[in-house]
């Protein structure tokens, strides 16, 4: 196995400016940091380009397995402290991938019967996006569709605080167009969260096929969603604040409808 | 007003040290930005100590009369070069304040009758903190007890991710064991979320009093919780993970319980 141990290396050199999701785009790769995360990946059928181990740390990693079917030929060791440029991580268990991202298309998705899907608007926050999705896996919900968003569905801390679930869970990337007909093509209706809505979350009944459609903290949802949505929900708020986390709000709706149709 | 324009002055160079826990502890004052957090902070009796004005930045403030109530010698009109040192948001409105903290005591907690409650052990992450806060100003909860935390509820992160809802929620700092003996002095049953529980979430009864008991995500619950907690909760985990962004476990749990309460 290489071993690198110059900050100067090109291969560290390119992982540093892999940090740019505009980069990510035109090189086809992300950075994914920890074991547990490389096993989600590879179960999923995610390819892995290379990967960066640091010995000291990897010995304690809770998963010495997971570097068993990788090729020689695609693993680096590196010193730890040319680990400790590339990670962005604290604990990290010393295993950095660069891996390929998957095709994200609304085509991509295999929905079963009777579909529950979490649509999100303009999704700003990569820690927000992680914790939709771990939620998204949790529940089991069929899809997860992110439209327009404002944030990469692979950048490092949606990977992070996501635990790995954006391998778990199918997620398509669109606009709010093209997911709005694809609802209608396949006769789920939406309903979209906000503030001012007449219908109480609690009240509504998801065990038909259900899309919930979630806009950003700051401004909710755009017109077209207010608009063209099947019905408008809101949860209770009974304080002195006026909206809550968006990956509360989403889990808050999701686990209702969950708990409506018997889990 | 005094027009502060140099980096060096003491000032601002004392609100800089105060981004540490233990200089807000030291010196007894915490740093809020924002307006709007302000006007939370004055309406639930916090003391000022001083308010630094970015002009520039404050001119596009929704909330401009926050200032009427407050004394001219406690007023401090800055520089953009000197804000944008003191600021720590992007999106900022001009606005910095130092204030006083309040007694965060069992022994403060005003409980109503059937009172619910989040027990949060060893909460860790200020982000996390936050949006459990604001969850618990959205459903009215009684109180949120802090139990042996490893941030500070004064964390700047903390009060912006949770806008300002640590001063409209009633929250209590102690050590567990003080937490057990005041649940059961007020003979509220406690139950602690875990994720090999035997009860799902959603079949526990929340109308009689209640305190819902969360560890860290990491570690979840000690032993002490555990074993003294009246029953152990969990959520349904249907896919490859096996944990929630704790602030979303918090908020399903507790929507849950308003839901069975009518809200």
């Amino acid at each position: 196995m290489e071993k690198i141990i110059s900050l100067q290396n090109n291969r560290i050199k390119n992982i540093v400016k892999l940090g740019k999701a505009k980069e990510r785009k035109t090189q086809g790769l992300f950075i994914l940091e920890g074991a547990r995360e490389l096993m989600l990946a590879l179960s999923a059928g995610y390819e892995v380009d290379s990967v960066f181990i640091c010995p000291e740390l990897f010995s304690k990693t809770d998963y010495p397995e997971v570097l068993s079917g990788i090729e020689n030929s695609c693993k680096f060791e590196v010193s730890e402290q040319v680990f400790d440029k590339i990670a962005y991580r604290e604990g990290s268990d010393g295993l950095l991938t660069l891996m390929k991202p998957k095709s994200h298309t609304l085509e991509d998705l295999k929905i079963k019967k009777n579909p529950f899907i979490i649509i999100l608007e303009a999704v700003e926050k990569p820690g927000n996006l992680g914790a939709i999705l771990r939620t998204a896996d949790a529940a089991q919900v069929d899809a997860v569709i992110v439209c327009d968003p404002l944030t990469d569905i692979y950048n490092p801390n949606a990977i992070r605080s996501g635990v790995g679930c954006v391998f778990t869970v199918p997620v398509a990337v669109c606009s709010s167009q093209e997911a709005l007909m694809w609802l209608k093509q396949n006769q789920i209706k939406a309903l979209a969260a906000e503030l001012q809505a007449s219908e109480w979350y609690q009240d509504v009944d998801y065990t038909t096929p259900t899309a919930i459609v979630m806009g950003t903290e700051a401004d909710g949802l755009t017109d077209f969603w207010l608009n063209n949505s099947d019905q408008r929900i809101k949860i209770p708020m009974r304080g002195k604040i006026d909206s809550l986390n968006v990956s509360v709000s989403t889990a808050v709706i999701t686990f209702e409808a969950m708990r409506q149709r018997g889990f």
